[in-house]
């Protein structure tokens, strides 16, 4: 057992190239960002064909459930068996927490092995809901560094930034890998922590910094409070803003508002608490800066298998149609999880991106999990369509609802939004029928559009809450 | 320029000893924890006459303090030239950043090495006045953590320990030299963060850290909220707490009612923003457990030089003496201040502890800043003090107020607090008169005293506000 771990963390350590710093300005690891799909796909296999060994002996989680499908870590010769190995779900792993309590027993961290080289314990947010805890070792905390400092250098930051971290460091997976691969590039760090929003924007103004790292939502909040309080945001010193925990470069609207508002790039990390702890996607220079297409994630395909799969069958999509997102891992040596359901839909494509990395394209980024899908009179759709359509109009405010209720048998759709102070009371009628016209563009239901002052809806900080479905409740 | 700054960083890294991990299981560095005086003076000697040259070519600021007391580094030939520099205080630190914002001249990085090897930003509280900005860098980095392992090891802290660091990770010193510690250690962290306090008791109760980090006040509110969700903090799975930004184990009156709460024994860090960034002073296992005499802190001499000085000449007091607490730092890339004043009250006592360790003792920890010292009809006093008289009735809350106001031309004393729950009201004056009597046996003040019902007053989370000199208002 022991000797199974100590061959995983060689190999994880053996493609941990340029382990201390870029090899050049354009690639922080050019031998793994621009190699060929064929390399790619050796080095899966190599690391694939331990992984599972690993599971196997270390995850009672895992060993249960090969041993239920009737596999052996030896079924797995090749990248082309991936498949044989049964999809992982949230729902098991919050099953195996109930009858594992507190952790579970899908980690492969026995607690020797966390007392002695433990770095840091994670745990899904929600105030009500007994927290899911995910344990990390050092190795795992160097990883996560050296891979999170790839996508910066991606992303075009560089000696001499200096980054301001609007993260409140509670034990979540969003921007703790952030903060550890910034010391990696020597960028000297501003961490917000509980430092009150005023006081952030008066560090802004004074100690500038170049890079923000935030929600989407937190920066767009984050720049309404520096107007308040007479500073420009578009004037300021922040070039790069760094996103996580919702979906921010990709939904088109947004990613227009938040940089004209700041007149920066904003770039987004993608990833989720279970499986992809250090950034699963990144979002590089010539993606953000480009105007012609949908702004795209690129997957760190040397350390994960990124595979998209039919929301009903889980069978693998052809490429260039749109599954959800599964994930296997093989980099951590606390979770590396196999075929990891993350569930939310994309595209793959395996064209270079015109920055020059050859790994795998998620296409328009990830948009919105299954299990947030609304279905409304029988259309599905997301959130993030929604949102797209209401960002649209510069003479709304940057808070909205989404409320789902039910009128008789009939499902109902109402967008609350508030239009911006200068748009008299008299003009509210007919923004509200733009807004009811483009979001039916989008999602083919015309929507109630419900127009209320300027300050009514509370202010969102960190992640947004813009889903109301009241049908639930009835 | 670069020379020496590099000559000073070769120098500090030849005597960080046992940079990776402890020597044995009493001390991480026994040549330097158990060794001789004269060895800690041969240290400091070598160390001082090169950090000398360091300041007068890299900061700006004692570059012009040394000319204008015509003083050259080379006027520094051994430990008893010390004196000869004369003291830094607070105030001339604040002018020196109204007249060069928004970093100051005192530190000796500059935005080049900031750019290339910045680690972070730390700054003063407060919410009104202008920060003031301490950057680091990753050098500095490096030694806070291993200085706070090795303060940590001497509080018996251990592989199999897991922590709870109760801090909001705002850019201010305390914690996050200690956060960088136990990475060293391998010790496990579960960050609060911006967590709630309910929140954090679930944490506790659900994952069973060893170690609490939090100011002394937090460690009350917090062991007090476990209570009210009916989780008993005395068994709970905290061994050792670990606190900073106020004095705690030291004040023993505070020191009880905390252990008893917990049932753990009670450490604290000493230090501040400006000068002692990593832990100057902490306390070990033998001085927290020990019943026979006050807690002392001890002072890490082999980076540090401290003094004790009178108050009003400025001189050094002999040993055995009070004086305010003045500190050369011997340690630091950014910031080596010189004879820097921090000005609490100490005495300094070189017997060594039967722990072990030989460096400097600072008798019963050090008692409240001589600018927060209060002057009521001519006496002086701590409002340290006044918390020991108050924290030793155990049928009054942990939360009391001190407050200072003026009837005609007489100063008035006035004690708030607030007697728990199970006391009825017709025995406060009885209560009230008792509290009277211990107040007035400490600081010789006969106080008012004003008994509240519980919850009246605001709950400290982090550090206590708790004197109110109403006088200045007038």
């Amino acid at each position: 057992m022991a000797d199974v771990r100590k061959q995983w963390l060689d190999l994880v350590n053996k493609y941990m190239l340029q382990p201390d710093g870029p090899a050049n300005d354009r690639f922080w690891v050019p031998e793994l960002e621009t190699c060929s799909r064929d390399r790619i796909k050796d080095i899966q296999e190599e690391k694939l064909l331990l992984c599972v060994k690993f599971l196997y002996e270390c995850s009672p989680f895992y060993r249960e459930k090969f041993k239920k499908a009737k596999l052996h870590p030896s079924d797995i010769k090749s990248l082309k068996d991936l498949p044989k190995i049964p999809i992982t779900t949230k729902t098991e792993m919050v099953e195996d927490v109930k009858v594992n309590p507190p952790w579970g027993t899908y980690t492969t961290v026995n607690e020797e092995i966390w007392s002695r080289r433990g770095w840091m314990m994670f745990a899904t947010s929600g105030t009500t809901a007994a927290p899911r805890a995910f344990r990390h070792t050092l190795h795992d905390r160097d990883i996560w560094a050296w891979n999170d400092a790839r996508a910066m250098w991606a992303m075009g930051i560089r000696p001499g930034d200096i980054a301001l971290i609007a993260f409140g460091y509670a034990p979540h997976v969003f921007f703790w890998g952030v903060h550890y691969a910034l010391n990696l590039m020597g960028v000297p760090i501003i961490p917000r922590g509980s430092l009150d929003t005023r006081r952030t924007c008066m560090f802004i103004n004074t100690f500038k910094p170049t890079i923000l790292g935030a929600t989407p939502s937190y920066a767009l909040y984050l720049g309404d409070v520096m107007k308040e309080m007479g500073y420009d945001p578009a004037q300021s010193s922040i070039r790069i803003i760094i996103t996580g925990g919702e979906p921010g470069a990709t939904i088109a609207a947004t990613k227009r508002r938040t940089e004209a508002l700041w007149n920066c790039e904003l770039h987004e990390f993608y990833g989720c608490t279970e499986a992809s702890q250090t950034a699963g996607g990144y979002t590089c220079q010539y993606q953000v800066t480009q105007k012609d297409g949908p702004v795209c994630d690129h997957l760190t395909e040397d350390i994960q298998i990124w595979e998209t799969v039919d929301p009903v069958t889980m069978e693998p999509v052809p490429l260039g149609k749109p599954g959800l997102s599964v994930v296997t891992n093989l980099f951590s040596e606390a979770a590396p999880l196999a075929r990891f359901l993350i569930g939310d839909y994309t595209v793959l494509n395996y064209d270079p991106c015109p920055c020059g990395r050859t790994h795998a394209l998620a296409v328009g980024g990830f948009y919105g999990r299954a299990d947030d899908m609304l279905n409304i009179r029988g259309i599905t759709m997301f959130p993030t369509a929604i949102e797209e359509a209401i960002r649209g109009f510069a003479e709304v405010g940057d808070e909205f609802q989404i409320v789902v209720s039910q009128e008789k048998m009939l499902d109902v759709l109402t967008i609350v939004a508030e239009p911006r102070p200068d748009v008299p009371e008299k003009d509210y009628p007919k923004l509200a029928k733009r807004i009811q016209d483009a979001v039916r563009l989008m999602v083919e239901i015309r929507p109630n559009v419900d127009l209320k002052p300027y300050g009514t809806l509370p202010k969102t900080e960190i992640k947004a809450k813009r889903v109301f479905d009241q049908r639930k409740l009835g």
